[in-house]
């Protein structure tokens, strides 16, 4: 994995970074490496997701999934940061039978039921807390759909949580085996870690490559911002927002990387969106939103930068077959991976020519050890912006109120959350 | 289908709309209306899109879709504007058999095509130029593999298109039926037109319906925004936006109106994204996204809106069994239709709390004719928006720059387009 900064310099971009700021950044990082390195080191709250996960926990997670090894399915049942590292990891590696549900919605929870041979499916049922409603609401009704087809969901079900909880009880009552989710390990910074490692490992995921490519990662860390991607990634999108660039489309061009796009969203969005601040992520996908964001982001406000990610090689080579007429020659025998990986180049010169920043990220393919790569960047990149922003990116304050107002609703407790609920100022426009 | 924009007023937002604003809103819509009224009623470019089509149209459609009435499936190949429309519905509302190439994906491409019976599917090459590169490369290897199965692809396949191009040619050379793509309707305005239908209707979508909804949208604008909520929420976003709020987000809480989030993100993007102004739309999911997004939108910059999408009755009953521990005896026998409601309401009053602007959308649940109205609203609101910021909404000049690019560097052409893709700028940063 190696990143391309050029477009988001002041020579080509307005608002851009000035080679001065960039030795600027490069000081504040270094300065920022001597004070978190040792936090990572001792595994401090949140740096600690720096770290690849320790030979015994390693152990510990062989042992679990070698008890698996003859399921075809994982079901993980998570919500946010319980859900979205494997479920990222799985999609782009093309891994199947990772199946996932993180919502409360009836249609698309029966949906992906109906579709789903839950005899040889084991259960993977995740929450920090252990509490989670989401999550707790989809295992009952899993574990209900299990027993009415006499599966013995007990011996194909375990769980990923916290030392207490209902989880853990859970745990307790029918001896589930448990996954602990590392407790210096905030959610949504848990995808290289076992709860992220587990479903993988079931279905025969690489994760030992993922792991070392999550130790290049960390090696990679180092005072200095030109060799550390992750770093110069996160200073370099920092400095760009306090130059009022509020908004980063990530548009990667490949489809299995749409997952990532999701799991990147909640990594900045939940990491640096408080205190008033706050880049906003967007999602995107090339070639396709090329016919549809491309127009807002070159004529639009100059308030929005671009992240490429670039595919050398997809591992699947089509050949376009000669057209009927000769106005399309130039597509005869061209594959499609040249095409994609051009058609990324052009929008990245479209937005180069009228001074929209961007920044390109490219892996050589998609696979483990680059997956690997790039999530410890990415997650590298959001520690040293919080630094470089003086926030606390480990927290997530802000989701409290609504979760404080659900439960009071549903237990029936009077709060002030659950009686704003109640809204008083509608004011509905209909015909 | 009604909005509730309470929660946008200055009672409740800060920025929020006045009942000054209203009332001056009011105003500005009812003489644009006196002047777009007409040039919908005339079929005017653009303004076209909010009339159903017409009878001719129809029964043109009809022909073509009984020839196909015994195919389970329908293969979609285009991109942006002439995919997004047939997509949308067919997701929304639960039509199997719709499968879509959208994307110059090798991987995914090859995934779609390897699970698909090209003998029992219909191709539906979809492009308003018929020149579009990535719709006629899809095309090609479609037929290529058809051709190695000797299926007779010239009798299962058929064009969408305006009068010349590629497709037109490839129509006349192998008599392949042809839906006309309607000139006077841009490719993004194309959802509720015979392009979009074409595929619904060989599935056996009630067409009738969704046409009886835009119908219904189209009577329900009128030169009061107080009776018409696609007029009110263009009106209302667009004054929003001149406030500060340069993104919107759009969050359903259906994970069936996924694909609209993506359909109207390309409506607001090409169309208002120009001009050095626009609104930057972005895709969330409900209730998943309160746990990626939320802490953004409740604590960032308070330079965002969220749209809400309430669905009531999503017409699928899951009842959630009772838990092993007491602790969550209040989810006992509780339906995830109201779950899910329950969460879209105290996110709501989460952002109301803070002053964050928001919209609600409510369906009464998803069905053909609601869907035919939503759609309708949402064009009808980007139509008025685009009137109040004095820009046109039907073109989309910044892409041209990419295409020219593409296009050049494909067939070897030097221009300032393509030399300007050599990129010199690049900086890499690696380890």
């Amino acid at each position: 994995m190696r990143i391309d900064i050029g477009n988001c310099m002041d020579t080509v971009a307005s608002p851009g970074i000035s080679s001065e700021s960039l030795d600027s950044l490069a000081i504040q990082v270094s300065e920022i490496h001597m004070d978190i390195g040792p936090k990572i080191t001792n595994n401090t709250f949140g740096y600690a997701a720096l770290n690849p996960p320790s030979p015994e926990e390693m152990k510990q997670l062989f042992t679990i999934s070698d008890s698996f090894f003859n399921f075809s399915n994982v079901l993980t049942i998570g919500i946010g940061g319980s859900a979205l590292g494997s479920k990222t990891l799985s999609t782009a590696l093309g891994i199947s039978g990772h199946h996932v549900l993180d919502n409360v919605d009836p249609f698309a929870n029966l949906d992906v039921l109906n579709n789903l041979d839950l005899s040889d499916t084991v259960v993977n049922v995740v929450s920090l807390s252990g509490t989670t409603i989401e999550t707790i609401s989809n295992f009952l009704i899993v574990r209900d759909i299990m027993e009415k087809q006499n599966i013995d969901w007990t011996s194909q079900t375990f769980v990923t949580t916290a030392s207490k909880g209902y989880l853990s009880d859970l745990s307790d009552k029918y001896s589930l085996p448990i996954v602990p989710f590392p407790e210096s390990i905030p959610g949504r910074f848990s995808a290289l870690s076992t709860v992220s490692l587990a479903p993988l490992l079931i279905l025969g995921g690489d994760v030992e490559e993922i792991i070392k490519g999550a130790r290049s990662g960390l090696e990679s860390l180092s005072r200095s911002l030109h060799n550390s991607p992750g770093y110069a990634y996160g200073a370099l999108t920092t400095e760009l927002f306090n130059l009022g660039i509020t908004s980063n489309s990530i548009m990667p061009y490949s489809e299995r990387l749409e997952t990532f796009t999701e799991w990147f969203a909640q990594l900045w969005s939940e990491s640096l969106g408080k205190d008033g601040t706050g880049q906003i992520p967007l999602r995107a996908m090339g070639a396709t939103d090329q016919h549809s964001q491309l127009q807002l982001y070159r004529a639009g406000k100059r308030n929005l930068m671009v992240t490429f990610l670039d595919v050398i090689d997809h591992k699947t080579k089509l050949t376009i077959p000669p057209p009927d007429f000769n106005t399309f020659d130039y597509l005869s025998n061209l594959n499609m991976d040249d095409l994609l990986r051009t058609e990324l180049k052009t929008t990245e010169a479209s937005l180069a020519d009228v001074g929209c920043p961007s920044v390109k990220i490219e892996l050589t393919e998609i696979d483990s050890f680059q997956l690997g790569q790039l999530l410890h960047g990415c997650m590298a990149s959001c520690i040293i912006s919080a630094e470089l922003q003086g926030i606390n990116g480990f927290d997530q304050p802000a989701v409290e109120w609504g979760k404080t107002a659900l439960k009071d609703i549903l237990t029936g407790k009077s709060s002030s959350e659950s009686s704003s609920t109640q809204n008083k100022n509608s004011h509905w426009i209909e015909k």
